[in-house]
Protein backbone atom coordinates (compact mmCIF):
# COMPACT_ATOMS: atom_id res chain seq x y z
CA UNK A 1 0.00 0.00 0.00
CA UNK A 2 1.47 3.50 -1.30
CA UNK A 3 2.15 5.83 1.93
CA UNK A 4 0.14 8.54 2.51
CA UNK A 5 1.45 12.05 3.48
CA UNK A 6 -1.59 13.09 5.96
CA UNK A 7 -2.27 16.64 6.91
CA UNK A 8 -3.23 17.97 10.38
CA UNK A 9 -5.15 21.21 11.68
CA UNK A 10 -4.70 22.08 15.14
CA UNK A 11 -6.68 24.64 16.48
CA UNK A 12 -6.38 26.82 19.65
CA UNK A 13 -10.38 28.08 20.42
CA UNK A 14 -10.70 31.81 21.65
CA UNK A 15 -13.37 34.45 20.91
CA UNK A 16 -10.84 37.26 20.62
CA UNK A 17 -8.11 34.88 18.91
CA UNK A 18 -8.57 31.53 17.16
CA UNK A 19 -5.12 30.06 16.31
CA UNK A 20 -5.03 27.26 14.06
CA UNK A 21 -1.67 25.35 12.57
CA UNK A 22 -1.41 23.06 9.56
CA UNK A 23 1.06 20.53 9.52
CA UNK A 24 1.92 17.09 7.24
CA UNK A 25 2.67 13.93 8.59
CA UNK A 26 4.50 11.09 6.19
CA UNK A 27 5.24 8.29 8.39
CA UNK A 28 7.25 9.37 10.57
CA UNK A 29 8.17 12.71 9.19
CA UNK A 30 6.55 15.87 10.19
CA UNK A 31 6.89 19.17 8.63
CA UNK A 32 5.01 22.67 8.62
CA UNK A 33 2.78 23.61 6.19
CA UNK A 34 1.37 27.14 7.51
CA UNK A 35 0.19 28.56 10.97
CA UNK A 36 -1.78 32.11 11.95
CA UNK A 37 -4.50 33.69 13.51
CA UNK A 38 -8.50 34.48 13.19
CA UNK A 39 -8.75 37.30 15.10
CA UNK A 40 -12.20 38.87 15.98
CA UNK A 41 -13.44 42.64 16.36
CA UNK A 42 -14.15 42.83 20.31
CA UNK A 43 -16.52 45.64 19.45
CA UNK A 44 -19.10 43.66 17.14
CA UNK A 45 -21.64 41.55 18.29
CA UNK A 46 -21.15 37.88 19.73
CA UNK A 47 -22.52 36.08 16.32
CA UNK A 48 -20.85 38.54 14.33
CA UNK A 49 -17.66 37.48 16.08
CA UNK A 50 -18.38 33.35 15.29
CA UNK A 51 -19.12 34.01 11.74
CA UNK A 52 -15.63 35.69 11.47
CA UNK A 53 -14.31 32.50 13.32
CA UNK A 54 -16.20 30.25 10.75
CA UNK A 55 -15.24 31.78 7.96
CA UNK A 56 -11.87 32.48 9.01
CA UNK A 57 -11.58 28.10 9.40
CA UNK A 58 -13.62 27.80 6.43
CA UNK A 59 -10.75 29.57 4.28
CA UNK A 60 -7.78 28.07 6.06
CA UNK A 61 -9.43 24.15 5.21
CA UNK A 62 -9.87 25.34 1.86
CA UNK A 63 -6.44 27.10 1.14
CA UNK A 64 -4.67 23.58 2.85
CA UNK A 65 -6.61 20.76 2.13
CA UNK A 66 -5.97 18.93 5.91
CA UNK A 67 -7.39 15.70 6.25
CA UNK A 68 -7.87 15.59 10.27
CA UNK A 69 -8.56 18.06 12.52
CA UNK A 70 -7.50 18.32 16.24
CA UNK A 71 -9.04 21.07 18.85
CA UNK A 72 -7.53 21.77 21.87
CA UNK A 73 -9.87 21.17 25.28
CA UNK A 74 -8.71 24.04 26.66
CA UNK A 75 -10.51 24.33 30.74
CA UNK A 76 -10.94 27.30 32.01
CA UNK A 77 -11.40 28.03 36.08
CA UNK A 78 -12.39 31.51 35.27
CA UNK A 79 -15.98 32.52 35.80
CA UNK A 80 -18.51 31.18 34.00
CA UNK A 81 -18.91 34.04 31.89
CA UNK A 82 -14.77 33.50 30.69
CA UNK A 83 -16.18 29.60 29.99
CA UNK A 84 -19.38 30.51 27.96
CA UNK A 85 -17.19 32.56 25.56
CA UNK A 86 -14.70 30.21 25.19
CA UNK A 87 -16.98 27.48 24.63
CA UNK A 88 -18.87 29.57 21.89
CA UNK A 89 -16.12 29.87 20.22
CA UNK A 90 -14.83 26.30 20.92
CA UNK A 91 -18.26 25.09 19.55
CA UNK A 92 -17.46 26.77 16.04
CA UNK A 93 -13.97 25.34 16.13
CA UNK A 94 -14.95 21.77 16.74
CA UNK A 95 -18.25 22.40 13.97
CA UNK A 96 -15.90 23.43 10.81
CA UNK A 97 -13.69 20.60 10.12
CA UNK A 98 -16.75 18.53 11.36
CA UNK A 99 -19.04 19.72 8.41
CA UNK A 100 -16.71 19.45 6.05
CA UNK A 101 -15.84 16.07 6.31
CA UNK A 102 -12.60 16.07 8.71
CA UNK A 103 -12.71 13.84 11.76
CA UNK A 104 -11.99 15.91 14.75
CA UNK A 105 -9.73 14.80 17.80
CA UNK A 106 -9.45 16.50 21.31
CA UNK A 107 -6.84 17.00 23.71
CA UNK A 108 -6.04 18.21 26.89
CA UNK A 109 -4.07 20.88 27.08
CA UNK A 110 -1.46 18.81 29.34
CA UNK A 111 -1.93 15.53 27.00
CA UNK A 112 -0.67 18.37 24.49
CA UNK A 113 2.42 19.59 26.35
CA UNK A 114 3.30 15.78 27.38
CA UNK A 115 3.31 14.81 23.98
CA UNK A 116 5.64 17.86 22.90
CA UNK A 117 7.85 18.39 25.86
CA UNK A 118 7.81 15.38 27.52
CA UNK A 119 6.19 16.56 30.90
CA UNK A 120 2.59 18.36 31.24
CA UNK A 121 3.94 20.98 33.45
CA UNK A 122 6.02 22.55 30.47
CA UNK A 123 6.65 26.39 30.36
CA UNK A 124 4.99 28.55 27.23
CA UNK A 125 8.61 28.90 26.60
CA UNK A 126 9.35 25.25 26.48
CA UNK A 127 6.57 24.57 24.04
CA UNK A 128 7.86 27.27 21.75
CA UNK A 129 11.16 25.78 21.76
CA UNK A 130 9.72 22.16 21.11
CA UNK A 131 7.98 23.69 17.92
CA UNK A 132 11.47 25.30 16.99
CA UNK A 133 13.22 22.00 17.34
CA UNK A 134 9.97 19.95 15.50
CA UNK A 135 8.92 22.19 12.83
CA UNK A 136 12.40 24.43 11.87
CA UNK A 137 10.08 26.14 9.20
CA UNK A 138 7.54 27.73 11.16
CA UNK A 139 7.55 31.08 12.94
CA UNK A 140 4.60 31.56 14.62
CA UNK A 141 4.12 34.77 15.58
CA UNK A 142 1.37 34.40 18.10
CA UNK A 143 0.64 32.17 21.26
CA UNK A 144 -2.08 31.14 19.84
CA UNK A 145 -0.34 30.24 16.28
CA UNK A 146 1.68 28.71 18.29
CA UNK A 147 -0.44 26.53 20.41
CA UNK A 148 -2.63 25.42 17.86
CA UNK A 149 0.64 23.78 15.83
CA UNK A 150 1.54 22.19 19.52
CA UNK A 151 -2.43 20.59 18.83
CA UNK A 152 -1.34 19.94 15.49
CA UNK A 153 1.85 18.07 16.51
CA UNK A 154 0.10 16.36 19.35
CA UNK A 155 -2.46 14.56 17.23
CA UNK A 156 0.43 13.71 14.55
CA UNK A 157 2.02 11.41 17.21
CA UNK A 158 -1.33 9.69 19.12
CA UNK A 159 -2.69 8.85 15.44
CA UNK A 160 0.48 7.33 14.84
CA UNK A 161 0.76 5.36 18.08
CA UNK A 162 -2.80 4.62 17.10
CA UNK A 163 -1.75 3.04 14.06
CA UNK A 164 1.06 0.94 15.16
CA UNK A 165 -0.39 -0.46 17.88
CA UNK A 166 -3.49 -1.59 15.38
CA UNK A 167 -0.23 -3.30 13.23
CA UNK A 168 0.93 -4.82 16.13
CA UNK A 169 -2.32 -6.29 17.33
CA UNK A 170 -3.20 -7.97 14.41
CA UNK B 1 -45.39 52.12 3.55
CA UNK B 2 -46.97 48.92 3.25
CA UNK B 3 -47.00 46.86 6.83
CA UNK B 4 -44.88 43.73 6.69
CA UNK B 5 -45.39 40.72 8.42
CA UNK B 6 -42.05 39.54 10.15
CA UNK B 7 -41.11 36.25 11.15
CA UNK B 8 -38.55 35.58 14.46
CA UNK B 9 -37.22 32.33 15.21
CA UNK B 10 -36.13 32.38 19.00
CA UNK B 11 -33.88 29.58 19.95
CA UNK B 12 -32.98 27.70 23.13
CA UNK B 13 -29.77 26.29 22.78
CA UNK B 14 -28.47 23.26 24.54
CA UNK B 15 -25.93 19.97 23.75
CA UNK B 16 -28.73 17.73 24.41
CA UNK B 17 -31.82 19.49 22.93
CA UNK B 18 -31.81 22.63 21.22
CA UNK B 19 -35.37 23.94 21.25
CA UNK B 20 -36.75 26.25 18.18
CA UNK B 21 -40.21 28.53 17.66
CA UNK B 22 -40.87 30.67 15.03
CA UNK B 23 -43.65 33.10 15.31
CA UNK B 24 -44.59 35.73 13.25
CA UNK B 25 -45.70 39.41 14.12
CA UNK B 26 -47.84 41.49 11.93
CA UNK B 27 -48.14 44.94 13.53
CA UNK B 28 -49.30 44.12 16.84
CA UNK B 29 -50.60 40.77 16.38
CA UNK B 30 -48.61 37.73 16.86
CA UNK B 31 -49.11 34.46 15.73
CA UNK B 32 -47.94 30.60 16.21
CA UNK B 33 -45.53 29.63 12.78
CA UNK B 34 -43.74 26.24 14.15
CA UNK B 35 -41.61 24.88 16.92
CA UNK B 36 -39.83 21.65 18.00
CA UNK B 37 -36.73 20.54 19.24
CA UNK B 38 -32.81 19.26 17.50
CA UNK B 39 -31.97 16.58 19.52
CA UNK B 40 -28.65 14.99 19.27
CA UNK B 41 -27.22 11.39 20.14
CA UNK B 42 -25.60 11.72 23.64
CA UNK B 43 -23.20 8.39 22.45
CA UNK B 44 -21.50 10.75 19.28
CA UNK B 45 -18.86 12.96 19.27
CA UNK B 46 -19.43 16.61 20.46
CA UNK B 47 -18.32 18.10 16.77
CA UNK B 48 -20.91 15.42 15.35
CA UNK B 49 -23.38 16.71 18.02
CA UNK B 50 -22.37 20.24 16.83
CA UNK B 51 -23.06 19.46 13.44
CA UNK B 52 -26.49 18.15 13.88
CA UNK B 53 -27.20 21.11 15.96
CA UNK B 54 -25.99 23.19 12.71
CA UNK B 55 -27.82 21.27 10.36
CA UNK B 56 -31.22 20.91 12.30
CA UNK B 57 -31.47 25.17 12.59
CA UNK B 58 -30.05 25.25 8.66
CA UNK B 59 -33.07 22.99 8.26
CA UNK B 60 -35.54 25.11 10.18
CA UNK B 61 -34.58 28.55 8.46
CA UNK B 62 -34.77 26.75 5.34
CA UNK B 63 -38.43 25.67 5.91
CA UNK B 64 -39.52 29.03 7.86
CA UNK B 65 -37.66 31.65 6.65
CA UNK B 66 -37.41 34.13 9.56
CA UNK B 67 -36.12 37.68 9.08
CA UNK B 68 -34.83 37.73 12.87
CA UNK B 69 -33.44 35.24 15.68
CA UNK B 70 -33.41 35.60 19.01
CA UNK B 71 -31.04 33.11 21.54
CA UNK B 72 -31.94 32.45 25.07
CA UNK B 73 -28.55 34.12 26.97
CA UNK B 74 -28.63 30.99 29.08
CA UNK B 75 -27.64 31.54 32.74
CA UNK B 76 -25.51 28.41 34.31
CA UNK B 77 -24.02 28.84 37.95
CA UNK B 78 -23.24 24.35 37.63
CA UNK B 79 -19.75 23.38 36.97
CA UNK B 80 -17.40 24.82 34.52
CA UNK B 81 -17.45 21.26 32.50
CA UNK B 82 -21.93 22.10 31.60
CA UNK B 83 -21.05 25.58 31.16
CA UNK B 84 -18.51 24.62 28.47
CA UNK B 85 -21.39 22.16 26.89
CA UNK B 86 -23.86 25.08 26.60
CA UNK B 87 -21.43 27.97 25.43
CA UNK B 88 -20.52 25.22 22.89
CA UNK B 89 -24.14 24.44 21.54
CA UNK B 90 -25.12 28.46 21.78
CA UNK B 91 -22.41 29.13 19.59
CA UNK B 92 -23.66 27.15 16.95
CA UNK B 93 -27.26 28.99 17.24
CA UNK B 94 -25.73 32.14 17.55
CA UNK B 95 -23.51 31.33 14.46
CA UNK B 96 -26.56 29.80 12.42
CA UNK B 97 -28.79 32.32 11.81
CA UNK B 98 -25.89 35.41 11.57
CA UNK B 99 -24.48 33.27 9.09
CA UNK B 100 -27.24 33.00 6.90
CA UNK B 101 -28.29 37.10 7.36
CA UNK B 102 -30.36 37.15 10.35
CA UNK B 103 -29.72 39.87 12.84
CA UNK B 104 -29.49 37.76 16.50
CA UNK B 105 -30.48 39.93 19.47
CA UNK B 106 -29.75 38.13 22.72
CA UNK B 107 -32.20 37.99 25.90
CA UNK B 108 -31.06 36.38 29.42
CA UNK B 109 -33.84 34.17 30.86
CA UNK B 110 -34.79 36.77 33.27
CA UNK B 111 -36.05 39.35 30.37
CA UNK B 112 -37.87 36.59 28.92
CA UNK B 113 -39.90 35.44 31.81
CA UNK B 114 -40.48 39.10 32.60
CA UNK B 115 -41.43 39.77 28.99
CA UNK B 116 -43.67 36.69 29.03
CA UNK B 117 -45.15 36.73 32.10
CA UNK B 118 -44.61 40.03 33.64
CA UNK B 119 -42.50 38.96 36.24
CA UNK B 120 -38.89 37.56 36.36
CA UNK B 121 -39.26 34.66 38.89
CA UNK B 122 -42.02 32.90 37.04
CA UNK B 123 -42.21 29.42 36.99
CA UNK B 124 -42.32 27.22 34.19
CA UNK B 125 -45.65 26.49 34.06
CA UNK B 126 -46.37 30.35 34.40
CA UNK B 127 -44.35 30.90 30.75
CA UNK B 128 -46.46 27.39 29.23
CA UNK B 129 -49.74 28.93 30.47
CA UNK B 130 -48.62 32.66 29.15
CA UNK B 131 -47.56 30.59 25.96
CA UNK B 132 -50.85 29.37 25.35
CA UNK B 133 -52.54 32.24 26.01
CA UNK B 134 -50.69 34.44 23.80
CA UNK B 135 -49.83 31.63 21.10
CA UNK B 136 -53.16 29.25 20.99
CA UNK B 137 -52.44 27.52 17.95
CA UNK B 138 -48.67 26.60 19.29
CA UNK B 139 -48.38 23.23 21.37
CA UNK B 140 -44.69 22.89 22.16
CA UNK B 141 -44.44 19.20 23.23
CA UNK B 142 -41.03 19.98 24.93
CA UNK B 143 -39.89 22.76 27.70
CA UNK B 144 -36.68 23.67 25.56
CA UNK B 145 -39.54 24.18 22.46
CA UNK B 146 -41.42 26.63 24.95
CA UNK B 147 -38.75 28.47 25.85
CA UNK B 148 -37.80 29.01 22.56
CA UNK B 149 -41.46 30.48 21.80
CA UNK B 150 -40.67 32.53 24.80
CA UNK B 151 -37.46 33.53 23.46
CA UNK B 152 -39.46 34.80 19.88
CA UNK B 153 -42.52 36.42 21.72
CA UNK B 154 -40.02 38.71 23.95
CA UNK B 155 -38.09 39.38 20.59
CA UNK B 156 -40.99 40.49 19.46
CA UNK B 157 -42.12 42.74 22.21
CA UNK B 158 -38.87 44.31 22.10
CA UNK B 159 -38.19 45.00 18.76
CA UNK B 160 -42.03 46.94 18.66
CA UNK B 161 -40.97 48.76 21.45
CA UNK B 162 -37.88 49.66 19.66
CA UNK B 163 -39.69 50.85 16.40
CA UNK B 164 -42.49 52.41 18.46
CA UNK B 165 -39.47 54.81 20.66
CA UNK B 166 -38.04 55.63 17.77
CA UNK B 167 -41.35 56.54 16.06
CA UNK B 168 -41.42 59.07 19.20
CA UNK B 169 -38.13 60.39 18.96
CA UNK B 170 -38.66 61.69 15.68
Amino acid sequence: MARQAIRILGIDPGLRRTGWGVVEVDGTRLSFVACGSVVTDDKAALAVRLVTIHDGLVGVVGDFAPHEAAVEATFVNRDASATLKLGQARGVALLVPARLGLTVAEYAPNSVKKTVTGTGHAEKAQIRAMIRYLLPKAAPKTADAADALAVAITHAHHRRARILSACYAR
